[in-house]
Protein backbone atom coordinates (compact mmCIF):
# COMPACT_ATOMS: atom_id res chain seq x y z
CA UNK A 1 0.00 0.00 0.00
CA UNK A 2 1.33 3.35 -1.00
CA UNK A 3 0.86 6.25 1.32
CA UNK A 4 1.16 9.99 0.86
CA UNK A 5 2.88 12.79 2.69
CA UNK A 6 1.44 16.26 2.23
CA UNK A 7 2.81 19.73 2.72
CA UNK A 8 6.19 21.33 2.31
CA UNK A 9 7.57 21.00 5.82
CA UNK A 10 6.47 17.39 6.11
CA UNK A 11 8.00 16.48 2.75
CA UNK A 12 11.30 18.17 3.65
CA UNK A 13 11.37 16.24 6.91
CA UNK A 14 10.60 13.06 4.98
CA UNK A 15 13.39 13.62 2.46
CA UNK A 16 15.87 14.25 5.25
CA UNK A 17 15.17 10.81 6.62
CA UNK A 18 17.26 8.37 4.61
CA UNK A 19 15.35 5.44 6.04
CA UNK A 20 12.14 6.39 4.25
CA UNK A 21 11.50 5.08 0.83
CA UNK A 22 10.01 7.79 -1.38
CA UNK A 23 8.88 6.70 -4.83
CA UNK A 24 8.01 10.09 -6.30
CA UNK A 25 7.06 13.65 -5.53
CA UNK A 26 4.55 15.82 -7.34
CA UNK A 27 4.87 19.58 -7.17
CA UNK A 28 2.41 22.21 -8.34
CA UNK A 29 3.54 23.73 -11.63
CA UNK A 30 5.00 27.19 -11.18
CA UNK A 31 5.92 26.81 -7.49
CA UNK A 32 9.10 28.78 -6.88
CA UNK A 33 9.39 29.41 -3.15
CA UNK A 34 12.43 28.47 -1.12
CA UNK A 35 10.86 25.42 0.51
CA UNK A 36 10.01 24.01 -2.90
CA UNK A 37 13.62 24.63 -3.96
CA UNK A 38 14.79 22.71 -0.91
CA UNK A 39 12.48 19.83 -1.79
CA UNK A 40 13.81 19.72 -5.34
CA UNK A 41 17.43 19.75 -4.30
CA UNK A 42 16.88 17.06 -1.68
CA UNK A 43 15.03 14.93 -4.22
CA UNK A 44 17.87 15.33 -6.72
CA UNK A 45 20.41 14.44 -4.07
CA UNK A 46 18.54 11.22 -3.30
CA UNK A 47 17.73 10.39 -6.91
CA UNK A 48 13.98 10.61 -6.31
CA UNK A 49 11.72 11.36 -9.26
CA UNK A 50 9.81 14.64 -9.05
CA UNK A 51 7.25 16.07 -11.44
CA UNK A 52 5.70 19.45 -11.92
CA UNK A 53 1.99 18.90 -12.45
CA UNK A 54 -1.07 21.10 -13.02
CA UNK A 55 -3.42 21.66 -10.14
CA UNK A 56 -5.94 19.12 -11.46
CA UNK A 57 -3.54 16.40 -10.35
CA UNK A 58 -4.10 17.51 -6.78
CA UNK A 59 -7.87 17.11 -6.94
CA UNK A 60 -7.85 13.77 -5.19
CA UNK A 61 -5.83 15.28 -2.35
CA UNK A 62 -8.12 18.28 -2.00
CA UNK A 63 -9.14 17.34 1.53
CA UNK A 64 -5.52 17.50 2.67
CA UNK A 65 -3.41 20.59 3.33
CA UNK A 66 -0.94 19.66 0.59
CA UNK A 67 0.36 23.16 -0.24
CA UNK A 68 1.08 21.94 -3.75
CA UNK A 69 3.46 19.17 -2.72
CA UNK A 70 2.69 15.49 -2.30
CA UNK A 71 5.23 12.69 -1.79
CA UNK A 72 4.39 9.05 -2.52
CA UNK A 73 5.97 6.88 0.11
CA UNK A 74 6.18 3.40 1.38
CA UNK A 75 4.56 3.17 4.81
CA UNK A 76 6.59 4.20 7.84
CA UNK A 77 9.28 1.73 8.73
CA UNK A 78 8.51 0.23 12.04
CA UNK A 79 11.19 -0.82 14.49
CA UNK A 80 11.04 -4.29 16.02
CA UNK A 81 10.64 -4.25 19.79
CA UNK A 82 13.74 -6.43 20.25
CA UNK A 83 15.80 -4.16 18.03
CA UNK A 84 14.69 -1.14 20.00
CA UNK A 85 15.47 -2.78 23.33
CA UNK A 86 18.88 -3.89 22.13
CA UNK A 87 19.88 -0.44 20.94
CA UNK A 88 22.69 1.00 22.98
CA UNK A 89 21.92 4.18 24.86
CA UNK A 90 23.76 6.07 27.56
CA UNK A 91 21.24 6.43 30.32
CA UNK A 92 17.66 5.35 30.64
CA UNK A 93 15.13 4.70 27.92
CA UNK A 94 11.72 6.34 27.86
CA UNK A 95 8.79 5.32 25.74
CA UNK A 96 5.14 6.15 25.38
CA UNK A 97 2.58 3.41 24.73
CA UNK A 98 -0.69 4.27 22.98
CA UNK A 99 -3.42 1.91 24.09
CA UNK A 100 -6.35 2.29 21.72
CA UNK A 101 -5.96 5.90 20.60
CA UNK A 102 -8.06 6.16 17.49
CA UNK A 103 -7.89 9.73 16.24
CA UNK A 104 -4.92 10.05 13.87
CA UNK A 105 -4.52 13.74 14.83
CA UNK A 106 -4.01 12.67 18.41
CA UNK A 107 -1.55 9.92 17.44
CA UNK A 108 0.40 12.42 15.31
CA UNK A 109 0.43 15.09 18.01
CA UNK A 110 1.62 12.61 20.64
CA UNK A 111 4.45 11.42 18.39
CA UNK A 112 5.43 15.05 17.83
CA UNK A 113 5.43 15.80 21.55
CA UNK A 114 7.32 12.58 22.28
CA UNK A 115 10.12 13.67 19.94
CA UNK A 116 10.16 17.18 21.46
CA UNK A 117 10.32 15.73 24.96
CA UNK A 118 13.23 13.47 24.03
CA UNK A 119 11.50 10.11 24.30
CA UNK A 120 13.03 7.14 22.52
CA UNK A 121 10.06 5.28 21.08
CA UNK A 122 6.32 5.19 20.58
CA UNK A 123 4.73 1.76 20.95
CA UNK A 124 1.36 1.00 19.37
CA UNK A 125 -0.69 -2.15 19.18
CA UNK A 126 -1.52 -3.22 15.65
CA UNK A 127 -5.20 -3.32 16.61
CA UNK A 128 -7.30 -0.73 18.41
CA UNK A 129 -5.09 2.13 17.26
CA UNK A 130 -4.81 4.42 14.32
CA UNK A 131 -2.03 3.14 12.06
CA UNK A 132 0.64 5.56 10.98
CA UNK A 133 -1.09 6.92 7.89
CA UNK A 134 -0.60 10.22 6.12
CA UNK A 135 -2.87 12.09 8.55
CA UNK A 136 -0.77 10.89 11.47
CA UNK A 137 2.40 11.80 9.64
CA UNK A 138 1.12 15.27 8.80
CA UNK A 139 -0.14 15.88 12.35
CA UNK A 140 3.26 14.81 13.62
CA UNK A 141 4.88 17.42 11.34
CA UNK A 142 7.25 14.75 10.15
CA UNK A 143 8.22 13.67 13.68
CA UNK A 144 7.33 10.04 12.85
CA UNK A 145 10.70 9.93 11.10
CA UNK A 146 12.65 11.00 14.15
CA UNK A 147 11.70 8.37 16.67
CA UNK A 148 11.39 4.60 16.77
CA UNK A 149 7.82 3.54 16.05
CA UNK A 150 7.25 0.04 17.41
CA UNK A 151 4.11 -1.80 16.31
CA UNK A 152 3.25 -4.83 18.43
CA UNK A 153 0.59 -7.52 18.32
CA UNK A 154 -0.04 -7.67 22.03
CA UNK A 155 0.44 -4.72 24.34
CA UNK A 156 0.02 -6.97 27.31
CA UNK A 157 2.96 -9.22 26.46
CA UNK A 158 4.97 -6.19 25.35
CA UNK A 159 4.54 -4.76 28.83
CA UNK A 160 5.73 -8.05 30.33
CA UNK A 161 8.82 -7.88 28.15
CA UNK A 162 9.43 -4.24 29.12
CA UNK A 163 9.16 -5.14 32.80
CA UNK A 164 11.66 -7.95 32.30
CA UNK A 165 13.97 -5.42 30.76
CA UNK A 166 13.75 -3.16 33.77
CA UNK A 167 11.14 -0.68 32.61
CA UNK A 168 8.65 0.85 35.05
CA UNK A 169 5.11 1.13 33.74
CA UNK A 170 3.33 4.43 34.37
CA UNK A 171 -0.37 4.49 33.50
CA UNK A 172 -2.13 7.81 33.03
CA UNK A 173 -5.52 7.55 34.67
CA UNK A 174 -8.12 10.08 35.81
CA UNK A 175 -8.52 8.17 39.09
CA UNK A 176 -4.79 7.60 39.53
CA UNK A 177 -3.27 7.50 42.99
CA UNK A 178 -0.34 9.83 42.46
CA UNK A 179 -0.20 13.25 40.91
CA UNK A 180 1.85 13.07 37.73
CA UNK A 181 4.27 15.66 39.10
CA UNK A 182 5.04 13.67 42.22
CA UNK A 183 6.75 10.88 40.27
CA UNK A 184 10.52 10.93 39.92
CA UNK A 185 11.04 10.17 36.24
CA UNK A 186 14.80 10.47 36.27
CA UNK A 187 16.28 7.30 37.69
CA UNK A 188 14.50 4.67 35.62
CA UNK A 189 13.52 3.35 32.25
CA UNK A 190 9.85 4.13 31.93
CA UNK A 191 6.91 3.39 29.68
CA UNK A 192 4.09 5.91 29.93
CA UNK A 193 0.75 4.36 28.90
CA UNK A 194 -1.95 6.65 27.48
CA UNK A 195 -5.43 5.22 26.97
CA UNK A 196 -7.85 5.72 24.09
CA UNK A 197 -10.29 8.60 23.76
CA UNK A 198 -13.31 6.50 24.66
CA UNK A 199 -12.36 3.51 26.72
CA UNK A 200 -9.12 4.59 28.38
CA UNK A 201 -6.45 2.04 29.25
CA UNK A 202 -7.63 -1.56 29.02
CA UNK A 203 -7.96 -3.34 32.34
CA UNK A 204 -5.33 -6.02 31.63
CA UNK A 205 -2.78 -3.27 30.98
CA UNK A 206 -3.88 -1.24 33.98
CA UNK A 207 -3.26 -4.20 36.28
CA UNK A 208 0.37 -4.30 35.22
CA UNK A 209 1.07 -0.65 35.93
CA UNK A 210 3.64 0.19 38.58
CA UNK A 211 2.32 3.72 38.93
CA UNK A 212 -1.09 5.16 38.17
CA UNK A 213 -0.82 8.88 37.76
CA UNK A 214 -3.51 11.50 37.44
CA UNK A 215 -3.41 15.06 36.25
CA UNK A 216 -5.27 17.01 38.92
CA UNK A 217 -7.76 19.38 37.38
CA UNK A 218 -10.04 22.21 38.20
CA UNK A 219 -13.25 21.07 39.85
CA UNK A 220 -15.77 21.86 37.17
CA UNK A 221 -14.42 19.80 34.28
CA UNK A 222 -12.26 16.74 34.11
CA UNK A 223 -11.56 15.71 30.57
CA UNK A 224 -8.37 16.60 28.78
CA UNK A 225 -7.67 15.78 25.16
CA UNK A 226 -5.36 12.73 25.24
CA UNK A 227 -2.56 14.39 23.28
CA UNK A 228 -2.62 17.33 25.68
CA UNK A 229 -2.55 14.98 28.66
CA UNK A 230 0.38 13.08 27.14
CA UNK A 231 2.26 16.33 26.51
CA UNK A 232 1.75 17.49 30.10
CA UNK A 233 3.20 14.29 31.55
CA UNK A 234 6.02 13.84 29.04
CA UNK A 235 7.14 17.43 29.56
CA UNK A 236 7.03 17.09 33.34
CA UNK A 237 9.42 14.17 32.89
CA UNK A 238 11.58 16.16 30.48
CA UNK A 239 11.71 19.13 32.85
CA UNK A 240 12.89 16.86 35.67
CA UNK A 241 15.52 15.37 33.39
CA UNK A 242 16.72 18.82 32.35
CA UNK A 243 16.98 19.90 35.97
CA UNK A 244 18.89 16.72 36.81
CA UNK A 245 20.98 16.94 33.64
CA UNK A 246 20.23 13.29 33.37
CA UNK A 247 19.41 13.20 29.67
CA UNK B 1 -26.91 22.08 19.95
CA UNK B 2 -26.80 23.99 16.77
CA UNK B 3 -29.44 26.51 15.92
CA UNK B 4 -30.65 27.75 12.53
CA UNK B 5 -31.57 31.09 11.07
CA UNK B 6 -33.73 31.06 7.92
CA UNK B 7 -34.35 33.51 5.12
CA UNK B 8 -32.33 36.17 3.39
CA UNK B 9 -33.15 39.20 5.52
CA UNK B 10 -32.73 37.28 8.75
CA UNK B 11 -29.39 35.91 7.67
CA UNK B 12 -28.18 39.37 6.62
CA UNK B 13 -29.21 40.71 10.00
CA UNK B 14 -27.49 37.82 11.70
CA UNK B 15 -24.28 38.42 9.78
CA UNK B 16 -24.33 42.08 10.71
CA UNK B 17 -24.38 41.16 14.37
CA UNK B 18 -20.79 40.48 15.27
CA UNK B 19 -21.73 38.95 18.59
CA UNK B 20 -23.57 36.10 16.95
CA UNK B 21 -21.54 33.11 16.06
CA UNK B 22 -22.31 31.61 12.66
CA UNK B 23 -20.65 28.33 11.80
CA UNK B 24 -21.80 27.97 8.21
CA UNK B 25 -24.36 29.06 5.65
CA UNK B 26 -26.00 26.96 2.98
CA UNK B 27 -27.33 28.65 -0.14
CA UNK B 28 -29.48 27.16 -2.87
CA UNK B 29 -27.42 26.39 -5.94
CA UNK B 30 -27.95 28.94 -8.70
CA UNK B 31 -29.17 31.80 -6.47
CA UNK B 32 -27.97 35.08 -7.95
CA UNK B 33 -30.10 37.91 -6.51
CA UNK B 34 -28.64 40.91 -4.73
CA UNK B 35 -29.52 39.75 -1.21
CA UNK B 36 -27.70 36.50 -1.81
CA UNK B 37 -24.73 38.52 -3.03
CA UNK B 38 -24.87 40.56 0.19
CA UNK B 39 -24.92 37.38 2.24
CA UNK B 40 -21.91 36.00 0.39
CA UNK B 41 -19.90 39.16 0.79
CA UNK B 42 -20.73 39.44 4.50
CA UNK B 43 -19.82 35.79 4.98
CA UNK B 44 -16.50 36.31 3.23
CA UNK B 45 -15.80 39.38 5.32
CA UNK B 46 -16.38 37.44 8.51
CA UNK B 47 -14.56 34.32 7.36
CA UNK B 48 -17.70 32.19 7.53
CA UNK B 49 -17.94 29.07 5.39
CA UNK B 50 -20.74 29.08 2.80
CA UNK B 51 -21.79 26.30 0.45
CA UNK B 52 -24.01 26.13 -2.58
CA UNK B 53 -26.18 23.06 -2.24
CA UNK B 54 -28.97 21.39 -4.26
CA UNK B 55 -32.53 21.82 -3.06
CA UNK B 56 -32.64 18.35 -1.51
CA UNK B 57 -30.44 19.70 1.25
CA UNK B 58 -33.27 22.00 2.29
CA UNK B 59 -35.76 19.17 2.75
CA UNK B 60 -35.35 19.08 6.50
CA UNK B 61 -36.05 22.82 6.65
CA UNK B 62 -39.13 22.56 4.43
CA UNK B 63 -41.45 23.79 7.17
CA UNK B 64 -39.47 27.02 7.45
CA UNK B 65 -39.53 30.01 5.09
CA UNK B 66 -35.90 29.60 4.23
CA UNK B 67 -35.89 31.25 0.78
CA UNK B 68 -32.91 29.07 -0.11
CA UNK B 69 -30.69 30.35 2.70
CA UNK B 70 -30.02 28.75 6.07
CA UNK B 71 -27.36 29.79 8.58
CA UNK B 72 -26.11 27.40 11.23
CA UNK B 73 -25.58 29.25 14.46
CA UNK B 74 -23.52 27.97 17.32
CA UNK B 75 -24.97 28.74 20.70
CA UNK B 76 -21.84 30.09 22.36
CA UNK B 77 -22.35 33.37 24.09
CA UNK B 78 -19.38 35.65 24.16
CA UNK B 79 -18.51 37.71 27.21
CA UNK B 80 -17.59 41.36 26.88
CA UNK B 81 -14.06 42.15 28.06
CA UNK B 82 -15.30 44.81 30.49
CA UNK B 83 -17.85 42.42 31.97
CA UNK B 84 -15.18 39.80 32.45
CA UNK B 85 -12.80 42.26 34.08
CA UNK B 86 -15.51 43.55 36.39
CA UNK B 87 -16.51 40.10 37.60
CA UNK B 88 -15.69 39.56 41.24
CA UNK B 89 -13.21 36.82 42.03
CA UNK B 90 -11.33 35.89 45.16
CA UNK B 91 -7.73 35.80 44.11
CA UNK B 92 -6.06 36.39 40.79
CA UNK B 93 -7.51 36.02 37.31
CA UNK B 94 -5.84 33.95 34.63
CA UNK B 95 -6.59 34.02 30.95
CA UNK B 96 -5.21 32.61 27.74
CA UNK B 97 -5.10 34.72 24.59
CA UNK B 98 -5.12 33.03 21.18
CA UNK B 99 -3.28 35.16 18.65
CA UNK B 100 -4.06 33.82 15.19
CA UNK B 101 -4.71 30.15 15.92
CA UNK B 102 -6.54 28.89 12.86
CA UNK B 103 -7.20 25.20 13.33
CA UNK B 104 -10.54 24.80 15.11
CA UNK B 105 -9.34 21.52 16.66
CA UNK B 106 -6.53 23.44 18.32
CA UNK B 107 -8.85 26.20 19.50
CA UNK B 108 -11.24 23.61 20.94
CA UNK B 109 -8.47 21.64 22.64
CA UNK B 110 -7.01 24.80 24.19
CA UNK B 111 -10.40 25.86 25.55
CA UNK B 112 -10.81 22.38 27.01
CA UNK B 113 -7.38 22.48 28.66
CA UNK B 114 -8.01 26.02 29.90
CA UNK B 115 -11.14 24.86 31.71
CA UNK B 116 -9.32 21.83 33.14
CA UNK B 117 -6.47 24.03 34.34
CA UNK B 118 -8.88 26.41 36.06
CA UNK B 119 -8.35 29.47 33.88
CA UNK B 120 -11.01 32.16 33.88
CA UNK B 121 -11.28 33.17 30.23
CA UNK B 122 -10.13 32.60 26.69
CA UNK B 123 -9.62 35.75 24.62
CA UNK B 124 -9.67 35.63 20.84
CA UNK B 125 -9.42 38.33 18.21
CA UNK B 126 -12.35 38.40 15.82
CA UNK B 127 -9.93 38.14 12.92
CA UNK B 128 -6.97 35.82 12.37
CA UNK B 129 -8.54 33.13 14.53
CA UNK B 130 -10.96 30.30 14.12
CA UNK B 131 -14.32 31.44 15.40
CA UNK B 132 -16.12 29.27 17.90
CA UNK B 133 -17.89 27.07 15.38
CA UNK B 134 -19.27 23.61 15.85
CA UNK B 135 -15.86 21.98 15.24
CA UNK B 136 -14.36 24.06 18.01
CA UNK B 137 -17.28 23.27 20.24
CA UNK B 138 -16.96 19.57 19.52
CA UNK B 139 -13.18 19.57 20.05
CA UNK B 140 -13.68 21.38 23.33
CA UNK B 141 -16.08 18.62 24.45
CA UNK B 142 -18.52 21.31 25.47
CA UNK B 143 -15.95 23.23 27.52
CA UNK B 144 -16.81 26.39 25.55
CA UNK B 145 -19.83 26.69 27.78
CA UNK B 146 -17.81 26.50 31.00
CA UNK B 147 -15.49 29.45 30.62
CA UNK B 148 -15.78 33.07 29.54
CA UNK B 149 -15.03 33.38 25.84
CA UNK B 150 -14.10 36.97 25.06
CA UNK B 151 -13.98 38.01 21.42
CA UNK B 152 -12.17 41.30 20.80
CA UNK B 153 -11.50 43.45 17.75
CA UNK B 154 -7.97 44.39 18.66
CA UNK B 155 -5.69 42.16 20.69
CA UNK B 156 -3.20 44.95 20.99
CA UNK B 157 -5.56 47.35 22.74
CA UNK B 158 -6.97 44.46 24.78
CA UNK B 159 -3.49 43.82 26.10
CA UNK B 160 -3.13 47.50 27.01
CA UNK B 161 -6.39 47.27 28.93
CA UNK B 162 -5.27 44.08 30.68
CA UNK B 163 -2.00 45.76 31.70
CA UNK B 164 -3.93 48.72 33.08
CA UNK B 165 -5.94 46.24 35.10
CA UNK B 166 -2.82 44.74 36.62
CA UNK B 167 -2.37 41.69 34.40
CA UNK B 168 1.09 40.40 33.52
CA UNK B 169 1.49 39.34 29.91
CA UNK B 170 3.30 36.05 29.31
CA UNK B 171 4.14 35.26 25.69
CA UNK B 172 4.96 31.69 24.69
CA UNK B 173 7.86 31.83 22.26
CA UNK B 174 10.36 29.28 20.96
CA UNK B 175 13.17 31.80 21.46
CA UNK B 176 11.86 33.00 24.83
CA UNK B 177 14.29 34.09 27.54
CA UNK B 178 12.86 32.14 30.46
CA UNK B 179 11.91 28.50 30.74
CA UNK B 180 8.16 28.26 31.27
CA UNK B 181 8.70 26.40 34.55
CA UNK B 182 10.87 29.16 36.02
CA UNK B 183 8.00 31.65 36.14
CA UNK B 184 6.06 32.07 39.38
CA UNK B 185 2.45 32.03 38.21
CA UNK B 186 0.90 32.31 41.64
CA UNK B 187 1.07 35.91 42.79
CA UNK B 188 -0.37 37.70 39.80
CA UNK B 189 -3.15 38.07 37.29
CA UNK B 190 -1.73 36.72 34.07
CA UNK B 191 -2.56 36.50 30.40
CA UNK B 192 -0.76 33.71 28.55
CA UNK B 193 -0.46 34.48 24.84
CA UNK B 194 -0.22 31.58 22.37
CA UNK B 195 0.63 32.34 18.73
CA UNK B 196 -0.81 30.86 15.57
CA UNK B 197 0.36 27.65 13.91
CA UNK B 198 2.19 29.43 11.11
CA UNK B 199 3.17 32.92 12.10
CA UNK B 200 3.39 32.73 15.89
CA UNK B 201 2.63 35.76 18.02
CA UNK B 202 2.41 39.01 16.08
CA UNK B 203 5.25 41.44 16.71
CA UNK B 204 3.10 44.24 18.16
CA UNK B 205 1.81 41.83 20.79
CA UNK B 206 5.24 40.38 21.46
CA UNK B 207 6.61 43.84 22.26
CA UNK B 208 4.05 44.23 25.03
CA UNK B 209 4.93 40.96 26.77
CA UNK B 210 6.29 41.14 30.30
CA UNK B 211 7.70 37.61 30.06
CA UNK B 212 8.70 35.56 27.05
CA UNK B 213 8.76 31.93 27.97
CA UNK B 214 10.00 28.93 26.04
CA UNK B 215 9.40 25.25 26.44
CA UNK B 216 12.86 23.71 26.28
CA UNK B 217 12.92 20.72 23.97
CA UNK B 218 15.03 17.85 22.89
CA UNK B 219 17.73 18.87 20.45
CA UNK B 220 16.56 17.19 17.29
CA UNK B 221 13.10 18.69 16.89
CA UNK B 222 11.57 21.89 18.07
CA UNK B 223 7.97 22.17 17.07
CA UNK B 224 5.14 21.35 19.40
CA UNK B 225 1.50 21.44 18.43
CA UNK B 226 0.14 24.71 19.83
CA UNK B 227 -2.59 23.08 21.90
CA UNK B 228 -0.02 20.78 23.47
CA UNK B 229 2.27 23.72 24.19
CA UNK B 230 -0.61 25.64 25.77
CA UNK B 231 -1.52 22.63 27.91
CA UNK B 232 2.05 22.25 29.16
CA UNK B 233 2.27 25.88 30.29
CA UNK B 234 -1.26 26.15 31.71
CA UNK B 235 -0.77 22.98 33.73
CA UNK B 236 2.60 24.14 35.05
CA UNK B 237 0.75 27.20 36.34
CA UNK B 238 -2.05 25.06 37.75
CA UNK B 239 0.42 22.75 39.48
CA UNK B 240 2.09 25.74 41.14
CA UNK B 241 -1.28 27.05 42.24
CA UNK B 242 -2.23 23.65 43.66
CA UNK B 243 1.01 23.48 45.60
CA UNK B 244 0.48 27.01 46.90
CA UNK B 245 -3.22 26.37 47.54
CA UNK B 246 -3.65 29.74 45.95
CA UNK B 247 -6.56 28.87 43.70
Amino acid sequence: MEDFVFGKNSVIELLNNKKRNVSKIIILKGAKDSKTETIISLAKERGIVFQFVPKEKFTKFSKDAHQGVVAYVAPVEYTELEDFLNKKKDGYKRVVILDGIEDPHNVGAIIRSAVCAGLDAVILPSRRTSLINSTVEKSSMGAVNLIDIVMVNSLSSTIDILKDRDFWIIASEAEGKDNYFDIDYCGMNFALVMGGEHSGISSTIMKKADFKVKIPMSANFNSLNVSNAAAIIMFEAFKQLLKNKNL
